[in-house]
């Protein structure tokens, strides 16, 4: 019998008719059957006569499966068994302890993410290369789109176009007219009731190359930065593209559902719209991927069920209170990027993206990285331009990336699961841990920001000894500064980005 | 006949009874006539008999005076003339097209301040030291306070006390009672009732000394980093104090009244006893010379009319804001300070320090600096202690100050008079010339704060030729970036803290 792991993916390829338009004209669907779950999935046209439906089992076992189809006179019947996961599989990430992420078989995950809206549009030699500085980084989540992106240093042809067609002739572009967030701009000849397979099973070599690497494929769905007409779809042509990406995408389990970037600068949309994106996430996905949606001006209402975390582009402050007003995981998504091109998002230094890391992070949230550097010319689909992170991924240039690494070191060992933010006074953040009645007093992370103190000065109560470690968030060390109780005085060194890390030793911790 | 400028003061001695409380039980006033007004000032008792009556001529020309007192038989009549001012003399400093200010001579003055708290309580050597430095740094205006301040640094005696008395023994402070704002600790003796003369002559002497720098003194009247009660006294006490403060100071051109640092944190005070106070000064200061209070957590309602402009502990972005909710100058008093001390408000970094100037500035407001660098120890007093400039003055050992010449510089050499804030997207600051109407478009400051881009894109519109100049405020260069207009590319040096300053140079410009 056929075998797959547990959260793997399990794929079913039947040959059925390819005249006519097999996209709209032929519907197919599994039934998949095991000790503890039967799940119905929808399948998809794969082009060339092959119609294909996927399943993710949620529990080892046997499964038996019955795909059903208009074309098929009988269903097609099998089983397969879901065995143990192997070592880097842990199912995908759902919420934990209300503010959390954690892998279905329990295991901590700890989101740290970046931005590469675009990376998996280029070339093969880049994607690799963007691989490779993925995995150097440490990162553990990544932000992209399935649509191709029109904007600033991304004017060149997407390898592929999600329809049958031919774009508009780029060369046209002016630069009062580049840039407008009109869509469609004339000269595009796609058809947008027929998918071109290859652009999504590219999308699924991606997702999967993530997967290996342990990285969280944050898919964005729809976006405003557009040429094509992809973000001003007929409703009809809307629904066609969703149900799409969900027989396609969900059952593989690291990805996550974006519905837009910036959705509130997609002018052709109104609300009802995405909800009725989201009710088609909420009845096809029957793997229940987070989902979440991110904005430019107009926040999205977090306090919709449909939502499982906050994405958020805001100031790295704001987690906290995030967490208090919609009660979910607060994920900064984008907090501006280390660079240095003339947007104003895009220009801070790496230290003051390290510092928002740590922010987000001792305030309960967590936060994502991004990169805009300029001047790195490269080969690119055959045109010299420049490559940005943010946008091709490729290389990294700065100097926050390199610190992310630390930071989830020191997030995987403080106790329990997760941060909880404490008294914030002054900008001096504390966090302890998530969950934990405030009379534990078990663990603290004071982190001092921008100040530059020669000393700290911490007072938890009289009684409760702590050993104290003064960290580095910039230089990433870490010196035990000794056991303290009371009020106590701790030596620091008049530099920023430090943390005071408190873990109590009376044998009174949880 | 004698003579005095115009805003100088004019001052008549009087000899009068010393026996009982002179200061309760005699009462003086002087009516002070030129051609253009006629001021009631109310006089006080300088010790050893000796009783004044002080006035500031707001004009040039001959004055009659007639002083009465309870003890008077007579009134004692006279006459002077106030002669043109000298060169350094403009006058008070008054409210200047709604947000901005201008000595009484119309020069405009730019309000970059600094905070020493207790400079004047200080050995002599020291206040000398503090008034180089003051020179040095081209500050305009010191906040300071008239009482004498308990807090952390500063435990050791004042010089003198404001009362006949005795202070408490400082040396039975604990490290759990020195630091709780509750006032009197016991072990005082002072009666409330009579004044140490001497204790005010001094501080005379000390806004006399800033006069002559040309800096305006910001008397801090109340506060509440107090152990020997005077935070906490009756109503009447309080009359008596406020009083007496004002028929001593108000003829001191260069005085500002601040009711108040942190007037919330003055546990004895409600809010019927700020607007008290208030009334003593609209009543009995005949110079009308500006008055505000400065808060720590609950700010005061800076729309009451007698407050002339908001004085603020608040982040430095809120400049703007606060002019539109309050109609009135805005002057961030306090910033946190450039330092490293462990309390969170003190130990930001010069470049932090700077910023915030900046940001103010450029968001139509007035910034003001602050330092408390540790570690540079003196003999304060007969004590060896910690010396900071926030508290007692002396040197400056940081970098922020050294800034304070070229941003001074920047706001005068802007057209108009004071800056007007204009639109402002993710953070990029611009200004405008105060007052002038939008589509003269003559003058523009772009601050790019913690930015660091490697070109600015700027369009003001399509047809306006601007010289364009890069103005690095840290390193304080200016660098021609040529003329420019439409849609424009500048380039950058990738660094942060940089502003672009636009002159348009078409010969429309006002």
């Amino acid at each position: 019998m056929k075998q797959v792991e547990r959260w793997g993916l399990f794929e079913i390829a039947v040959k059925g008719p390819s005249a006519g338009n097999p996209f709209t004209e032929h519907h197919i669907e599994g039934a998949f059957t095991g000790a503890q779950e039967t799940v119905r999935a929808e399948g998809f046209y794969d082009g060339d006569g092959v119609y294909r439906v996927r399943f993710m089992p949620s529990f080892e076992g046997e499964y038996r499966y019955e795909i059903a189809a208009d074309f098929l006179v009988e269903p097609v019947n099998g089983a397969f068994t879901a065995v143990a996961p192997s070592g880097g599989n842990h199912g995908p990430v759902r919420v934990a302890k209300q503010y959390h992420f954690a892998y279905e078989d329990g295991t901590p995950y700890y989101s740290v993410g970046t931005t590469c809206y675009v990376w998996n549009h280029q070339s093969d030699v880049l994607i690799e290369e963007t691989l490779k500085s993925l995995e150097a980084a440490g990162f553990n989540k990544l932000r992209f789109c399935v649509l191709p992106k029109h904007f600033d240093y991304n004017l060149h042809e997407p390898r592929s176009y999600p329809y049958e067609g031919t774009p508009m002739d780029s060369s046209v572009l002016t630069d009062d007219n580049y840039y407008d967030y009109t869509g469609d701009r004339g000269g595009n000849r796609f058809d947008k009731t027929r998918f071109n397979p290859e652009h999504f099973r590219h999308i699924e070599k991606c997702i999967l190359a993530l997967q290996g690497l342990g990285i969280e494929a944050d898919l964005i769905m729809m976006h405003p930065y557009d040429r094509w007409g992809f973000s001003q779809m007929s409703h009809a042509e809307d629904a066609l593209y969703w149900n799409y990406c969900v027989a396609r995408f969900a059952a593989y389990r690291n990805v996550w559902w974006s519905l837009a970037n910036e959705y509130d600068i997609l002018k052709a949309k109104t609300l009802s719209d995405w909800e009725f994106y989201a009710d088609v996430l909420v009845k096809k996905d029957p793997y229940r991927h987070l989902r979440s949606i991110h904005h430019c001006i107009y926040q999205y209402d977090y306090s919709r069920p449909w939502i499982t975390h906050c994405s958020l582009q805001r100031p790295a402050q704001v987690a906290a209170d995030y967490r208090t007003q919609f009660g979910k995981p607060v994920v900064l998504d984008e907090m501006s990027y280390e660079g240095d091109i003339p947007w104003p998002w895009g220009n801070i230094t790496g230290e003051e993206m390290v510092r928002r890391f740590w922010e987000v992070a001792v305030r309960g949230g967590y936060p994502g990285h991004g990169e805009t550097y300029l001047g790195h010319r490269a080969d690119l689909n055959g045109r010299e331009t420049d490559v940005l992170w943010w946008s091709h991924g490729r290389k990294l240039y700065g100097e926050s990336w390199k610190r992310v690494r630390f930071l989830l070191d020191v997030m995987k060992q403080f106790p329990g699961h997760g941060l909880q933010p404490q008294r914030d006074m002054f900008n001096v953040s504390m966090a302890a841990p998530e969950g934990e009645f405030a009379e534990a007093k078990s663990a603290y992370l004071i982190y001092y920001g921008i100040m530059q103190p020669r000393e700290g000065v911490v007072e938890i109560d009289r009684a409760t000894p702590y050993r104290v470690e003064l960290v580095d968030t910039w230089n990433m060390t870490v010196e035990d500064a000794g056991i303290h109780k009371g009020r106590f005085h701790i030596p620091m060194p008049g530099r920023q980005y430090m943390v005071l890390r408190l873990t109590r030793v009376d044998g009174q911790e949880r």
